[in-house]
């Protein structure tokens, strides 16, 4: 790897083979793309981040193919974020659809990074924030994070990206009713792929009667914890505010590309709206506030493993002994936490 | 809240109002609470705990349901635990099949909580292992976690359970390939629900595969990376070993009560499987290990956050620095890492 400053100079110029260095370097937890990865920071904050997020099979994939075809006959630069469960033993291979966004391979507009997530299972990880911050550096635009599953990984998305789309079908189950209630709260904008299928329009309905049943709730007073949702940790997010945004159902078909100019005007509006409002610097706020006290939990919680380990010996024995109830793991976490923290 | 002893004793004494009131203080962060909850450890470890994971829609509850009923007659007494993604604006009852378990209200056999997570969106609350804790001191034999959704909580909910149950149906999406790979292999019973619908033995066919592929991979040296996974921090958890166990595949129909004996049947020479191996032993560190880690990490971060303020502000107003790019996140954060675990 060439030292961190020249790196970050050439990420900074745009060049994509520094840029998927970088991101290598990064994924192997090498000082030298750290050091880079900081010096691009003061750069970063410009770029347009995008959340796409579903469950499996709502075709998320196939939306982020049509809108960066978008994106690209408007002119604009786009880095996309794939987050795939991998699986170590089939390198994530049973997830094949990720082929279809090939096309863009020899588009030096676009920029296609797939997060293999190697052992870390479930839940965005951490990487994701530094892949969205190199694209960010090297110039995109548009940065799109498509995450697959309905768990965590929706509601952290919302952490990284400035508009986030949830995705539905017709026909997954009880539809609405499958949608975990933190990610309706999380979404900005609504789209509802296979539009063509029988169903769509009661999704459509669905989702009108949510929005509305939440405008309902925002409008009584007194129900300030409805109106702010704490991340893990603490770090909060500032979600849509049902006074100030509508979050607009957009139908698509994937498949032939319908809806797509909609869909994204949609997200531009809603980009608009975070601009013009205070919205948008509380969300930017709260993003920069989940980046930093993830960087701080990951540190805190390397460093004091270390530290017990040298004074408890092997973490594994001690898990041995808090098993066999020979020792009392609330006294030693309470303990070891009151002492490097007082 | 009555003193923590007195208490632990009615907790331990299998006083059902106690542990209720126990549960209780411990959502709501009383100190005497934790205080009990500490003084219950060492009472603890003698529950088996059976995760029921799937995707929304494939009748996890209903399973339980039935599962319930048939540990009752066969004497066992139950402890349920179903976490919720519930919305603080609807209380979560948009998920309205949680009111089926209610037909087990009277029968002093069986303790049902569900966790209403309060704003802490997605993902297992800390609070899971807690109310587990409090179930298994209290004498339940077995401990049934229900969790929703596809994601981080069906992962975390195998640092929890010693038998993990997959629940898939015909038709949802791409089936099997809608199944998260990581989930695929924390799984040590598949219950293929729905299995009088089109497509049930295709689903079953789909799996059996994914087991053979399982299988040839375990059985090739040098793959030591795809045999143990990292939960987050580092905790590891022991996966299905393939030359010790191979994971049976059970057709259900909730609806109607069908393959609910079959099922506990697997489940129960799972668990004669791991008291006879070492298997077993890896998972109780595994567990113990993972428990540990995050009361760490959980009382690290906010005696570091606690800190952080006092020296530095507001932590909302540092966000806004670090939002301008006026202030350094990774320097921030390697700073307070390295001073407090020096």
């Amino acid at each position: 790897l060439p030292a961190a400053s020249a790196l970050a100079g050439r990420v900074l110029a745009g060049e994509v083979k520094a840029a998927a260095r970088l991101m290598r370097g990064l994924d192997d937890g090498l000082p030298e793309a750290r050091r880079a990865l900081r010096e691009l920071h003061p750069h970063t904050g410009r770029a347009f981040v995008v959340g796409l997020t579903g469950a499996p099979g709502a075709g998320k994939s196939s939306l982020a193919d049509w809108l960066v075809r978008r994106l690209r006959a408007l002119g604009r630069s786009v880095g996309v974020v794939a987050v795939d469960p991998s699986s170590p033993f089939t390198g994530g291979a049973i997830l094949g659809d990720r082929i279809r966004m090939q096309g863009h391979a020899l588009d030096p507009g676009v920029f296609i990074r797939s997060m293999a997530t190697r052992g870390h299972l479930g839940g965005l990880s951490p990487a994701t924030a530094d892949v969205v911050a190199v694209l960010d550096a090297m110039g995109k635009e548009v940065v799109l994070v498509e995450t697959v599953g309905v768990g965590q990984d929706e509601i952290e998305v919302a952490s990284l990206a400035h508009t986030v789309v949830l995705v539905t079908v017709p026909g997954l189950g009880d539809d609405v009713q499958a949608i975990k209630a933190g990610i309706l709260e999380v979404a900005d904008v609504f789209a509802v792929n296979k539009a063509d299928r029988e169903g769509a329009d009661r999704v459509v309905r669905d989702l009108q009667q949510m929005l509305e049943l939440r405008r309902a709730v925002a409008a009584r007073p007194g129900l300030e914890h409805g109106r702010r949702h704490h991340m893990r940790d603490g770090a909060a997010r500032e979600p849509v505010d049902a006074t100030l945004w509508e979050p607009p159902i957009v139908k698509t078909v994937a498949l032939r590309g319908d809806g797509i100019a909609s869909l994204w005007q949609a997200v531009e509006r809603h980009r608009a709206q975070l601009e013009g409002t205070d919205l948008g610097r509380l969300r930017a706020c709260a993003r920069a506030r989940a980046h930093f006290v993830a960087l701080l939990r990951e540190r805190l919680l390397a460093g004091a493993l270390e530290r017990l380990e040298a004074e408890q010996g092997r973490l594994d024995e001690l898990a041995a002994r808090i098993a066999a109830r020979e020792a009392d793991p609330f006294q030693l976490a309470e303990e070891l936490a009151a002492r490097l923290t007082a």
